[in-house]
């Protein structure tokens, strides 16, 4: 209860500004939570992916259960790129910070393209759920290359 | 790309049965997972008990907000406590897999109170949110007392 008590206090004392960045009790913290927020992003993606590259057996259920999750946590990651993290983690390089316009754009295009992913999955067809795939993976490959350290 | 490029493939390889162990590539992305998971719902948590603690004040459209977070991810850490990873995490204490029933017991426990949190947020009554965290802060604190070491 310590942790959480502790969590709980700091982000009361830096709760009441308004900015993203104070939504976090230390700068680290928003580091944590957008990689936290990406990782378990990609363990769901990675399910789908795994159907739609016929490497494992389509479940439309689970399509939908993992796409559902995938469109969620699609949404949490950006607060997280907080200015005063830069340079805190090797992989976010400093364009995110300089080309924050494009940066914001990229996140806005996945998160249109995890909707349309779990829109894809609903219809219970995979050939929907193949394109879509494709299309979100492209997504988070073109963030990856213009904003993410290899 | 060449990360989650192995992401997929992995989770493709692991993909084919269906136990909860088998959704993850490797033990220690079943620990991170549920770390991740557990993470971020305590960033959006902690935002919660700020306004319910009165250290930052009430806005009723964020309570919403962080609550849906909380009650969406409070559905996801557990499937990332398979039986391959006793051992892997300090914190995780072995009663979490000598004393099944009783752990899915309080993560279904903490699903309903997180449930239910939401509903209050949704209320827009800032005491029916007090009491909806306090609820919620003693399950996570009965769970941690129980399963996880200080």
């Amino acid at each position: 209860m310590k942790l959480f008590a502790t969590l709980v206090l700091a982000a009361a004392a830096f709760g009441i500004a308004t900015p993203a960045s104070a939504q976090f009790a230390k700068p680290e913290d928003a580091v944590k939570y957008r990689q936290s927020a990406l990782f378990v992003m990609s363990q769901h993606f990675g399910r789908i992916g795994a159907m739609a590259n016929g490497r494992a057996p389509y479940d439309a259920k689970a399509a939908v259960e993992n796409a559902e999750v995938v469109a969620e946590m699609s949404k949490l990651p950006w607060a997280g790129f907080v200015a005063n993290t830069e340079g805190l983690s090797q992989k976010a390089k400093a364009e995110i910070w300089k080309e924050q316009a494009k940066f914001k754009e990229h996140n806005e295009k996945l998160m249109g393209d995890t909707g349309r992913l779990l829109a894809a999955a609903k219809t219970n067809n995979l050939d929907n759920v193949k394109a879509a795939f494709s299309q979100t993976a492209a997504s988070c490959k073109a963030c990856h290359d213009n904003f993410r350290n290899q």
